[in-house]
């Protein structure tokens, strides 16, 4: 038995609620196998080895409730580090709770969400970090998500963040010392070679930072702005995108007002797409609203997909037209539509002119053409290969409370302060790693984190 | 490697669909161990022992889907007697599906609702009954039909249908034998012997067949009929006993004129109430076919509450009302309604002169009173321990078929009829008590049968 600081033994049902063909109920704390036990009729479990499945029946007395698989976990070798047994039982909700109210009559309470899992943590299973993306794992819901937290959930991420912080460790400790010996006005800790650490660290700080944005991004799916003059055919491309009718459409320019959103995964990315009210100056109040909202989506996107149609736009005042969609600074793509409507030499003169992706919205021709081309900027741009991605905003906080602390001591540095102020400024720096990987952590926090996860895990 | 007749390797979902803290994929088949192989990092699960769960990650090439922890049963030692493997991830739809794909792509196929069942079945694990009784165990709602179902699918039912069986067999063989000697008329059977059995058999039947009745009860909850005058305080009972408002209440006569029925599940058993208009006399057309409706609900309930007004009825003329109710044939219960409106005085006349079981339905006094006579009443009278109960409606199918095989061979015995016709009875009995087992079945009848599991099972 692996020693833990837990006294109570905690129970819940892991699977999802509702009728299957097999629940598991999950039990983890130091009287795990002797409540288990005292309902389980088969093999005696505190003698059955570690990793192993014993078959026998749960008896409420002498009534068998029903004939169920148990595994047994041994701590440390478990879940959470202390003794874990799972019951895996037919999948009736009415057996399900049955049984959770049996162990609870002989000895085990209801876990809190995400209990389990802030064992393993305390236990020193993983560290925060790492938990947390345990829940974001759980609830992925695509490839790029899901990519990401397991990342995270193995180390990559806090290992970064560990290696930054043992550096600094190691020039706070020298500092302290110079404070232990201050009036002797000895330096131990090189100020130059402090310098270039912060530099580093920083350097290293900003792609995380940076990445956010990103993360954020495959959390909630990436922001596809469609812009375009009133008719071009927004509406039309939004419906053809997500192969149904979504949007209302209509001849009369201006039908679209407010922005429509909706989201499609293709290839494991999720895009979120937005639909705008067209970009023209209008006397209709909710008409101008829209346009300036359009204005703001723009701003957020990860791309603006900016509709022309191809028949009625001048091919000499385009890159007029185009003017404000540079000016918003977001990568942006020309999308040339009723390309149907053009003769070949038409097309010709537009594509040696311009950088367009024709496509014709109502025939969906050159729609699938659009889905490749959004994958791969996606793939490019974004996820390089390795790359560690920051999604929680728990962390992007700490990320940026130490970037602010490491400018305080540059500052520090540079204006020649005493020892006492210098290590002030880093132990604050190193406060906000140690709480991103839980190296330093308060109840409410723990309490903040876990109460998110779902229970049973 | 246990011998199965089946070639492919099927995979299931086997826990409820949604995002829980584990979800787990059932694999099950020759190729079973190699498949999941092929796609888990780990140990080698061809090397390692039945019963025993091993830790790793799910690989699509090279990327990591999740870790897992896999559960490896060896055939015959498994549900389906074939090669199992349980792979338990992180709950998250969308790992569960990609698994499941990767599954398919390595392949495996998708499972048919049932299917491991029906394998496990057709495998010889157990008999057609006691994998029907898997699916009820699995939609068990209370204690009563969770008890029915374990006991059904620990054997206990087959068991009685397959003594029979055998001993009709034996029977069979020896008219069988008559007839290859039919030249000789010669008698192995014993006429009488025979005559003997098949009333013995039609005492075992007797007592299965009706507990269908019971059975369906527990399945669908046990019927009780409020019934009563008009205004005695039905639809406020059934109120009180639901404690909610189902049934709307006035002070006018003949509110409820329409039945209204609602479950309620008592320490364990499911009471389906059925609140009915009033007997009366009356004229109104709806109200009318109200009060034929509540005639048939009370020859079709397990029990009636005949509600009597204590204040407006007359002590002297309550045998007269009760007459009609009598006539049904019902068990029935007398509840005095109103007893608060009462001195003590009138109440210890009402307690001298009839059995009545005294409440007051509007101030919810003596409620609990009921419930527990409720209660106490389904124990005694029906559920006898260890009575065999039939809840399937293909068993009691089968029973009533038997039982009429049964009476033709009676009756071709008593009528002197040659062997070959008495033959063919037995045979046509024995047919239907074997499909009751699955000793004979049809791929239809299979088909029908484990189309109504979920999937996974």
């Amino acid at each position: 038995m692996h020693s833990s600081p837990f006294q109570d033994t905690i129970v819940a049902l892991a699977t999802p609620p509702g009728v299957g063909a097999i629940g598991v109920i999950r039990v983890s704390g130091q009287q795990t196998v002797e409540i288990v036990n005292s309902i389980f009729k088969g093999k005696n479990l505190s003698e059955v080895p570690s990793h192993t499945l014993a078959y026998g029946t749960i008896r409420d007395g002498e009534a068998i409730l029903d004939e169920v698989l148990v595994s047994v976990f041994r701590g440390p070798n478990s879940y959470t580090k202390e003794d874990v047994i799972e019951i895996s039982t037919h999948g009736s909700p009415f057996i399900l709770q049955k049984v959770i109210e049996l162990l609870i009559e002989k000895g085990a309470r209801t876990a809190k969400p995400g209990e389990f899992t802030q064992r393993a943590f305390i236990n020193g299973r993983f560290d925060l970090a790492q938990a947390e993306a345990v829940a974001d794992l759980i609830s992925s819901e695509n490839a790029a998500m899901q990519q990401t937290a397991i990342k995270q959930m193995r180390g990559g991420f806090s290992h970064e963040i560990k290696q930054l912080r043992e550096r600094l460790v190691h020039f706070a400790s020298m500092i302290e010392l110079e404070l232990d010996f201050s009036e002797e006005d000895v330096e131990f800790a090189n100020r130059e070679a402090l310098e270039r650490l912060i530099a580093e660290i920083q350097q290293t700080l900003r792609p995380l930072i940076e990445s956010f944005k990103w993360g954020n991004v495959i959390k909630n799916g990436v922001p596809i702005v469609i812009a375009g003059r009133p008719n071009a055919g927004k509406s039309t491309l939004l419906n053809a995108l997500l192969n149904e009718q979504r949007a209302i459409v209509s001849d009369i320019a201006g039908t679209t007002r407010d922005t429509i959103e909706d989201q499609l995964t293709i290839e494991g990315i999720t895009f979120r797409f937005i639909d705008t009210a067209g970009l023209r100056e209008t006397t209709d109040t909710i008409e101008a609203i829209g346009v300036q909202r359009t204005q703001e989506k723009m701003k957020e996107a990860s791309l603006i997909l900016y509709l022309i149609d191809l028949k009625r736009t001048d091919v000499d005042l385009l890159n007029e037209e185009l003017a404000p969609i540079i000016a918003t600074g977001v990568p942006f793509v020309v999308i040339g539509n009723k390309q149907d409507l053009l003769s070949s030499d038409e097309m010709a003169d537009w594509q040696k002119r311009h950088t367009i992706l024709p496509l014709s919205a109502s025939s969906q021709h050159g729609v699938n053409e659009l889905k490749r081309e959004l994958v791969s900027r996606v793939r490019e741009n974004k996820v390089s290969a390795g790359q560690t991605i920051v999604t929680n905003s728990r962390h992007y906080q700490g990320l940026l409370r130490t970037n602010d602390a490491l400018e305080k001591v540059k500052n520090a540095l540079s204006s020649n302060v005493t020892g006492d102020f210098l290590a002030l400024d880093i132990r604050e720096a190193l406060f906000h790693l140690g709480e991103i990987t839980g190296a330093i952590t308060t109840d409410d926090l723990l309490e903040n984190i876990f109460s998110k996860f779902c229970i049973g895990k």
